[in-house]
């Protein structure tokens, strides 16, 4: 059977068909139409299954599912975006509007992290674990969690926000409202922001000639790169920022005891070079002294659509 | 049929005989024997159930059950105290020890402070929850986490450390090695070294009058006392607490997204003058913004001893 992904991101919608050995056989993107009402997603989202149902040459009542993962948060019933800033919706029903076009088709909905989690415990990372965690370093911190196998929708159906746990009371403001969640000190953005304030000061650093003094071009990657060749600045500001990963991962591993630690996001590709100072940080931190994988995500940009399509898979009948 | 619940503490031993609805209906209580071998407690551990058993006027075969709650970390096998810092007890075989005297007895060991989230659960206040989470405030803190209606004792079966999940980077040293954990700031022993601070510099203070100038004689009650009296020093002292302790919670809730939170231990005795403004800032600071209720732990000190007799409903086939 064929289950319909769908991870609606900021800046493009990807749709993809997935089939039982979780392997994506067809799939069309097209870019977010920022600004536009919902309605223009759910079109969108339907033109894209009527393609690629064209392309396998099957019809809808083939899908036995269709899975949607957005960057925000989702009502209780799964039914409805509660709020999803990046994509400007705020009380969004989605799931009614896609079931008005799709009305036999079971139709899930889930924040993005959490499909992703989903995604990695299938067929990635976390593939046979019990209990796992995921961390994604983006823009901001999102998190998925697993327990007895399956993905953590939170205690009350609410989900999980990983990256609103406090990691320095009193720290830095977070666009939640709150203060030094891990949110403000180990996302991309943390990274980003220390990048440009040596482009601003200091004209000789690996980071201002790599960005030619504009600020705005520094990304986490830029960063990292610097620090790899050797420049100090970057090489103060990485170690900073794997202080305050350590401590935000040790946290986790004093409440959920996980077997792995999934890292996912921009700043898990630069594999090795953040992983084992990272690895040894942990360990030397954690207050139980067990060595435990803390790995790269293995699914990429693909573990969005194949999590998405297996939403039925954790919420529903289908197993 | 009736369970035996022991509850080993720094300061005293308490055993009980537990009927199905959860009464104690016969207990011993011995000084703990400290500096001793674990051997000495093992002694006393069976002196005080023969002696129960006369009272009760039954054999030691009518007993499902033995559990064991302990200060400490366990192995993951449950049979072996790893660290009790305040038992003085390292790599400690303690139910190998008593299966010598109870060959035939199945013999649970655990946390205490699971044992008595365990108590909570199934006749406190987290009765009938599926997810949620027990805070003990005290010398230290502990907790213990309710996942699917069940005691979680971590993923890997570490059990959890609540109290070393961190609250401020960088901050207090702790007893466990790392910085900014939250039993440094959410601990009765925070509260007390504020409390001495002010004894030490202001002899106007209603603490330093409550205690004579003797440092050594605060206590958290005197330092909540005094903000209850209105007395400013130790109001500041208190909602400074508040502050980080609402913090820590709203970790938890994060991460959790827990039905009920239960609070216990010597501070969750203040009641309302705790627990309303400490509502307040978590509602405040929460990322979901959903009343939850934080409430006081319900069976104080008998907690230990039904938790503990508890144990094989959780870890056995006893149901």
């Amino acid at each position: 059977m064929l289950q319909i992904g769908i991870d609606i991101g900021g800046t493009t919608i990807k749709v993809g068909a997935v089939n039982d050995q979780t392997e994506i056989v067809a799939r069309r993107a097209r870019v977010f139409p920022a600004g536009e009402s919902y309605v223009k997603v759910v079109a969108d989202m339907a033109d894209m299954i009527g393609d690629i149902s064209r392309t396998l040459n099957v019809s809808v009542k083939d899908y036995e599912s269709i899975g949607i993962g957005v960057p925000g948060s989702i009502d209780k019933e799964g039914r409805t975006i509660i709020n999803a800033h990046n994509l400007g919706f705020h009380q969004v029903p989605l799931v009614d509007a896609m079931e008005i076009i799709f009305p036999h088709t079971p139709i899930y909905l889930a924040n993005d992290a959490n499909s992703t989690a989903l995604a990695e415990l299938h067929a990635g990372a976390l593939k046979g674990c019990k209990t796992a965690v995921l961390m994604t370093l983006g823009t901001g911190v999102g998190g998925g969690v697993i327990l007895d196998g399956r993905m953590f929708n939170g205690g009350m159906g609410n989900g999980i926000e990983l990256g609103h746990m406090i990691l320095q009371h009193g720290g830095p403001l977070c666009t939640c409202g709150n203060r030094g969640c891990i949110e403000t000190l180990c996302s991309a953005t943390w990274l980003i922001a220390r990048g440009k304030e040596v482009v601003s000061k200091n004209p000789h650093s690996l980071i201002h000639r790599k960005t030619e003094g504009n600020g705005e071009k520094v990304t986490g990657k830029t960063v990292i790169d610097s620090a790899k060749e050797g420049d100090e600045e970057a090489k103060k500001i990485v170690q900073q920022y794997l202080d305050y990963l350590s401590s935000a991962i040790v946290s986790l591993i004093s409440l959920l005891d996980p077997e792995v630690i999934a890292i996912g996001g921009g700043v898990s590709l630069a594999g090795n070079f953040i992983f084992e100072p990272l690895k040894e940080l942990v360990e030397e931190r954690s207050f139980f002294k067990i060595h435990r994988p803390i790995v790269p995500t293995r699914l990429g940009n693909e573990a969005g659509i194949i999590g998405a399509s297996m939403l039925a898979r954790n919420f529903g009948e289908i197993v």
